[in-house]
């Protein structure tokens, strides 16, 4: 097949069209493209039903060149992924004898006879290239359409990725394109993107996407080589410098537990408005315990004073949002052994918020040995977003101050 | 408008074909339009492309009777869904002089002025009507096409529940159906569907939706009338007996403080293998600090041992993941000062596990006054599972421990 430039995806099951379930195939399927160069132009999803089905083949097949169905392989009735595709080309299905031996085969090793249904899967639409499936029994199937591909997969993530990195891929012929993911964190998507607005247009806005979280932010480069790469990686590098904290796979919580084991240094947490997000965080990453003690989630005052000493004066004073509570804070989690600690306090709403001290303001403070920092923030959102932020924002002070000290 | 049926869901935005976003407006919409009786058929996602936008408009309207688009109502020249659905409808874009000057008084009390660029929010498709957006400034759009009804909400999801929630509901006139979630907590999905499928035969399957959360597993129950309702709620109460924590919008931790608020008591957490989850669960609840004190993180050995107490030789003798070190992490969470201890230490993996002791061995203890109870757990999954149902089957423990106080 030539080269392909415009893809669209349709996710089959009636299942992703109802309340707590989404497809994530297409995530899959659009990076893999993106790196051949294919632009995912369009997604969809229809229910189990054949008609609706080849509807959308049809269509999709009218602006794309490279279509990716995935779903409704498999061999129960509600399984008609391969009745709609015949009808959209207006093609037969047959049995293909070799492949209904290789499922008997299948079920034999499996210790099991093979249920008449199974034999649904052996049916292949006029024309297709069987792509086979190591991981389950349905295999996937190729279909050329002019100078059009259509490509049927199973649902089931891990059999439809091992399909398409062993059978899928090989077929693209697609300029090779390189991705890099630059993550940002400590800025808001808008500062971010008017320090990046002259690189946009050096580059080319399409080979650059900007991507927004709860207090980080992602910036994908598409490059047509390394030299190209390299230098819009550079450029990217000089206008953002520090607010860089990772590339690719990289989150904030390993950034800053590898920043901490390198130097040999021990954290310890004191959490108020975040009620334990930062350490929730922090553990989710395999091997914490070598660089996370653990830490005290300081929600009323009295624990504040019992677990953290800091002093009932300082509270009264200048209240429980305050730089000073937070420094104090820092420097109790230090004293449970850590060299290392990070402190947050703040009113996330919706209530508690005064003229002098708003919803959204938080106080971050981190300690190292001989250095302890501030730091006040105004977030605004909801009472969920405040808190991530507050989270985000934490550990990213807490990166930077690790980076200093290096 | 007449009653609807059959509803198409189109999220506008480039940034929901690339390889790290997902749309997850539809899944509101979805459940919303479900407890109206309005079947979801059919979800699409286009780029910010105004001829794309039009041809998905045009195609679903022609199988649908409630199409509602989401995202590129904003002011950038990105938000391309008004100049799309115009030429959809062959209908023109108009200055809406009202909303103009709302825009500015908007900006006006946010102390800027407002820039050219925002004009553009104040665009109507000809015919729509304003469906007025208190949470940001782009309004969405109600538009009648024969019998059809388009809608046009921006993409943020706070902006586009509060407006869906204030002005597209009232305006669907559905089947009035009766829908009533209940919530359950401490059992898998696959238990609770054995329990209940006498109920699923005598009420009719597709009155039941079952959704499994981490932890937690919600019954949806469609009825036709009052006396439906309660009949089926009755039946599946005598089922699931306590296992059911609440309804609706109710979530575990907002029981649980429920529960202690009622009892005037306070809670403390010790955490190992969750990190914080516990902590930040509860205080997601606005509020929770009238029965939340806080607690600790005791990740490392040495802070169960110094913030909670837990001797040492209970460590030595019957390691970190044991019955005895939960016990006396509970009784410790207690001494901060509060009526209730919750402790929760596991191996939440992938390293860490023994014969004795696998990957997924999870200990949870709950101390009340004169009492101190025990479960241990074996999950299975990934190290994010593992502390997603520590953490739920947690809680759970402790809402059925409050319950049995009563």
């Amino acid at each position: 097949m030539g080269a392909f430039s415009r893809a669209a995806f349709l996710a089959v099951g009636s299942e992703l069209l109802r309340t707590s379930r989404l497809d994530t195939n297409s995530l899959f399927v659009a990076a893999k493209l993106a790196a051949c160069g294919v632009e995912m132009t369009e997604k969809r999803c229809v229910g189990d039903d054949a008609q609706a089905i080849a509807g959308a083949v049809s269509d999709l097949l009218t602006r794309a060149d490279l279509v990716v169905v995935s779903g409704g392989l498999g061999p129960t009735a509600d399984d008609v992924t391969r009745e709609g595709v015949a009808a959209a080309l207006q093609r037969k299905l047959h049995l293909d004898q070799e492949l209904f031996a290789l499922l008997q085969e299948r079920y034999r090793r499996l210790g099991r006879s093979m249920p008449s249904i199974a034999a649904r899967m052996a049916y292949l639409v006029e024309g297709a290239q069987v792509l086979p499936n190591p991981r389950g029994t349905a295999p996937g199937q190729w279909l050329e359409v002019g100078s059009r591909a259509l490509v049927l997969l199973p649902g089931v993530p891990e059999e439809l990725e091992t399909i398409f990195a062993l059978h899928v891929l090989p077929r693209i012929q697609g300029k090779p394109i390189l991705v890099r993911t630059l993550k940002v964190a400590g800025r808001f998507e808008s500062e971010v993107e008017q320090r990046v607005s002259d690189l946009y247009r050096r580059f080319g806005r399409e080979k650059i996407t900007i991507l927004a979280g709860r207090g980080t932010v992602e910036l994908v480069l598409y490059a047509e080589g390394p030299s190209e790469l390299a230098a819009m990686e550079q450029a990217f590098a000089e206008v953002l410098g520090a607010d860089i904290f990772g590339r690719d796979e990289a989150t904030l919580p390993q950034v800053v537990l590898e920043a901490l084991k390198s130097r040999g240094w021990m954290l310890a947490t004191a959490e108020s408005c975040t009620g334990g997000m930062v350490g929730s965080a922090l553990t989710q990453v395999p091997g914490a315990s070598e660089a996370y003690l653990g830490g005290v989630v300081a929600y009323a005052n009295t624990v504040k004073v019992r677990l953290l000493g800091v002093p009932e004066e300082v509270l009264a004073t200048h209240g429980a949002v305050s730089r000073e509570v937070a420094e104090a804070m820092a420097l109790g989690a230090c004293r449970l052994g850590a060299q290392c600690g990070l402190a947050i306090t703040g009113i996330a709403g919706p209530a508690g918020g005064t003229p002098e001290k708003p919803v959204g303001t938080v106080h971050v403070a981190v300690a190292i040995p001989g250095q302890l920092q501030h730091r006040r923030f105004l977030f605004g959102g909801s009472r969920q977003t405040i808190r991530e932020l507050a989270a985000n924002f934490a550990l990213d002070l807490l990166r930077r101050v690790l980076k200093g000290a290096a």
